[in-house]
């Protein structure tokens, strides 16, 4: 076997750099990842004292983060699964060192200014940003795997952008959507979904038998909705809610088709769409996804219900937010990174 | 103070009946009801066997129903807590013997024949259940009153279809709603309201750590909706989901209105169409209603947000199933029935 | 009807403040009672704000407390629902005032100096402190209901210290308890015990799908279990959990009987014991309470099983900890202290 | 690498049968694992219809079961995950053929004919039920590897039982344990263990919210536990929970000790017990586990906390239900009865 790769992880304190870590730990391609922290990331020295589920296996030391550590270690690929503020400061320095990065933020998904106004970046360097902006591939493998495979810096999909990204892409693609009727996606996430920080908002007695929507009209993620799917922004309408779950997303998809098709034609153009991909499963209708049937699992399931007019189409997909709404996409961009198979270390 | 009423459950076993049988309990204008429970339903002789949290208040026994015995009994107001079945059998005879009557069920709800088509009566006398159909009144009182007031047989609205018609009604109404775009109800409710029966779908290991939507196009409540709000089958988009919670509903609603409108022109519109009703509270934007605000109580909570266009709208709302959707709204109905102030016994 | 009670609330803004709240506001004896907040409480001027449960109902303006202010509203009654360290440092001035008081922090509980110090209590007057002290009565009705009904300083019980003492006070009050054999209370509590701060201990995705122990051997509630049941610290074993619950308190208590009994003995020891209380129902073998049953009452269920050899016992109890451990019993105390029905207000 | 082993499940579509299917999937030493079912298990015609997760793999097809079969395919080994009744009856003839079974029901677990009392067991052939049970090796591999590797039965532990068992295994066997002052282990499970059948009792509505006590003093698993730990009936009280939560387990376990130690010298006798045993975590005072530690994986977690007497101790366990406590467990029995490495195909 060729020689491993060497990754390593910043961020591993948090839900989705956790769930990363042991994808990585168990991906035969691996060295064992190297664990990194922020200076002013507390005094967690081992990764098994935040998740005491990671106990028993050995020590999994967090060593201080560096951009020369990096180099010095030898490091191939680093993961970041940081704030977005830090990925945009930390990320042009890495990549010129000539370390490839798998962004699991917000920092670098968005090419138009007018999407990324939300996030308020403040770079330091407006040139190098700009230059590291031009290089990012938008890490969605089932749509851009080709840039993917040679990306210097992949950032990593929003959790919910993935749900209904991929679930419109095949509509869109086949240029089947009638823009002019709206589309809505509905749009439920469990609760880690929110980040491990505690507030009132994530307090069990606030959250437990109880349902909410929230960041109606103005949610992060749609401008990458819409970069991707090539859409104004009076074409969607997505609003997000909060489920008394841990994990997993379902979303719930309102399209009119610009044309009347049956059930098996629909069926036909998802199924062709994501041809030969391992983490898309498409249902036959009438059968709908459920979140748990993805939960702990890198699938996108998408199934969807037709009005007897052939135009009114109810889309469900479902992921689990933690994998392939974050660290199961970060490895399977990974894996199409290095020509690996999409699925390698994911099963 | 007058005499007090007589009232009756049939179907105090289930989970609205007993909400119901807690809540006439407790009317300062009632008698002790008398708890009824068919022939077939099983060896239960007490109501606190089946719920243990009434125990402990002596005895609430369960007496054989016999339209005979409602006579006897001098009773003026029969609750059916029954299946629709039963419904549309008993009430044309005990509606004959002067016997008014609130149905909780789905029986004589609906006016058009196609919209029944879903629930698939069989009525022995056609013409009798005719007869009694047109009496029925539709027992939302927020917009039916008078003719609650004055009903030998109300019937109680669906859940689902009671926090969709609220919502919509004013804008209805002030015809602001832009029909040719089409509305959809994104509904959510916890597993209460798919009843006490123990099957594969309400197992607890089913819905915990889950989210699904079911019954897309075709769930029974879509027909209430339509004749309560006046629109065309092709108007109205109703997806049902199911909750890992057992109690509450939130139906996100979205809307196209037929002119720009400002979100105080749209406060306005809610809040002087349900002036004067006790049991809808109108949320100021931006403020959203939770199901945790109306959990327990006999509230419709509504909010909603506007796009910047003053056009598409996005409109929350939200009851606790088993009370504004049940046997809250059944109790409060019967006040209006019988003239006493809306929130008498509900608060 | 006499004059009404005025009362106040000072802490209405955590859980069992505004339980509290909501009781008083339905209490057909008492004015509205008046909502104080502490200087360093926020700018929370309405409660309604901080529960939008309770919109809709008209203003609860939250007015600053001061304890010129009490006298100035001829307040009669005042409600603490504070922290324990400002419990400690006001009831002295409240009560001087003649201002009799509830408190339901656990500053004022503990007779003996050892099981206060884990308080770590630093009263600025220790002769004050120690003289208010000596006037405090243990507010559990069910033991204490002649003192409670003069006292200037009722001190309301901890929720967990509530649902072992009343299961174990008959036997300890017969003298059946072998204590050479050691009791044991394994107790198990709801999130909203923990109270309404948000930390990582109470975050959802902590707290949902996981159930764990804490403070073993060293819970704050322990010192009032050995006070009111006479117990010495070796003689009681007790473990508190977290359930992934919103509310509601279950203890398992294990016994060794000194003499061999019938289980028909034990349930008449419980109820002759009980005899005339409203809020506590014994049940009878071999139905156990479960927390469902008294969730949302203020009632604490009592239910047994005796081994076959009539000696070693399972005692299980329910309460709701916002309830009969907290905000009901504060109102049942109420209630006491003027004489009026145990139960009312509490319905 | 060898000839790989073929292995068959009877019971697949159960939550047992279905997490060891998972398992045999990925296992590196196996073929795919041949998926039967019983005449009378309904139509479902692959696994996938049962458990959607499944689906996208190809198929896993469920095919018909009878012993001939088995030996037609060549199973080296059968797992069965059916009703005690079924693998009674089943055993004695599949054994006979010469295929190794590991049975994850009651049926095989007990030697002493007063703990089986409580299954009912009606053995058509009393001698050949008796042959086989002695030959029957329970199948706990910290306990029994040796007896394990060479057996022709392994009965997998109850979950319960297991919690406990690897508890207090360390203690007995060092002769600490005070018997006369009796053992007590109060039990909390998740709702899987109740089995996939629909009831009453695993009705969302009725767990949710909710916790309960169950089968106090006569618990099948008790037997279990007596018989592996050379206890006497009177010397533990075991009483089992049900938490509301999917899966999971957490034994809290008293204990007095025969002489006074310190927290080092358990924690030593603990550790020195389990040495070289993968699956069990000892934690380090004051830690102590929760159900999410273990969650999803086939590790028994325990931990402790020792009174300051030195002689009461509170122990606790943790496991994952349906692994260590069920599937998980099985296949590492099957790994202990071929020689592999205990954590082959479970990390």
């Amino acid at each position: 076997m060729a020689a491993q790769l060497k990754t390593a992880v910043l961020g591993a304190t948090g839900y989705a750099g956790f769930e990363l870590t042991r994808l990585l730990l168990r991906h035969p391609r691996l060295q064992k990842p190297c664990l990194l922290r922020r200076e002013d990331a507390g005094k967690t020295q081992d990764l098994a004292e935040a998740f005491p589920a990671l106990s028993g296996n050995g020590g999994h030391a967090l060593e201080p983060f560096s951009v020369g550590r990096l180099k010095q270690a030898g490091i191939d690929l680093l993961f970041l699964a940081t704030p977005h503020e830090l990925s945009r400061s930390l990320v042009p320095e890495v990549v010129q060192q000539g370390v490839r990065v798998v962004d699991l933020s917000g920092a670098w998904r968005l090419q138009k200014p007018e999407h990324r106004a939300v996030y308020g970046f403040e770079d330091r360097d407006a040139g190098a940003a700009n230059e590291v902006m031009r290089q990012a591939v938008y890490g969605l493998p089932e749509l851009h795997a080709s840039e993917i495979s040679t990306a210097a810096l992949v950032a990593n999909p929003g959790c919910y952008a993935t749900s209904v990204i991929l679930a419109l892409a095949p509509l869109v693609n086949a240029d089947l959507v009638d823009r002019s009727r709206g589309i809505i996606s509905d749009s439920k996430s469990g609760v880690s979904g929110a980040g491990k920080e505690a507030t009132a908002r994530t307090h069990f007695v606030s959250v437990a038998d109880n349902f909410s929507a929230y960041g109606v009209f103005k949610h992060r993620h749609l401008g990458e909705m819409l970069e991707q799917l090539g859409l104004a922004s009076q074409d969607l309408i997505f609003t997000p809610h909060l489920l008394p779950i841990p994990r997993g997303i379902l979303s719930t998809i309102y399209v009119h088709l610009a044309q009347s098709v049956t059930a098996a034609e629909l069926e036909r153009c998802y199924r062709s769409f994501f041809a030969g991909r391992h983490w898309v499963r498409v249902f036959a209708p009438p059968k709908l996804p459920e979140i748990q049937y993805s939960l702990h699992s890198n699938y996108c399931d998408i199934g969807f219900c037709l009005a007897d007019d052939g135009r009114r189409l109810v889309i469900v997909s479902c992921i689990d937010n933690l994998l392939k709404g974050a660290a199961g996409q970060a490895v399977q961009n990974m894996n199409v990174m290095y020509g690996w198979d999409e699925a390698e270390g994911l099963n």
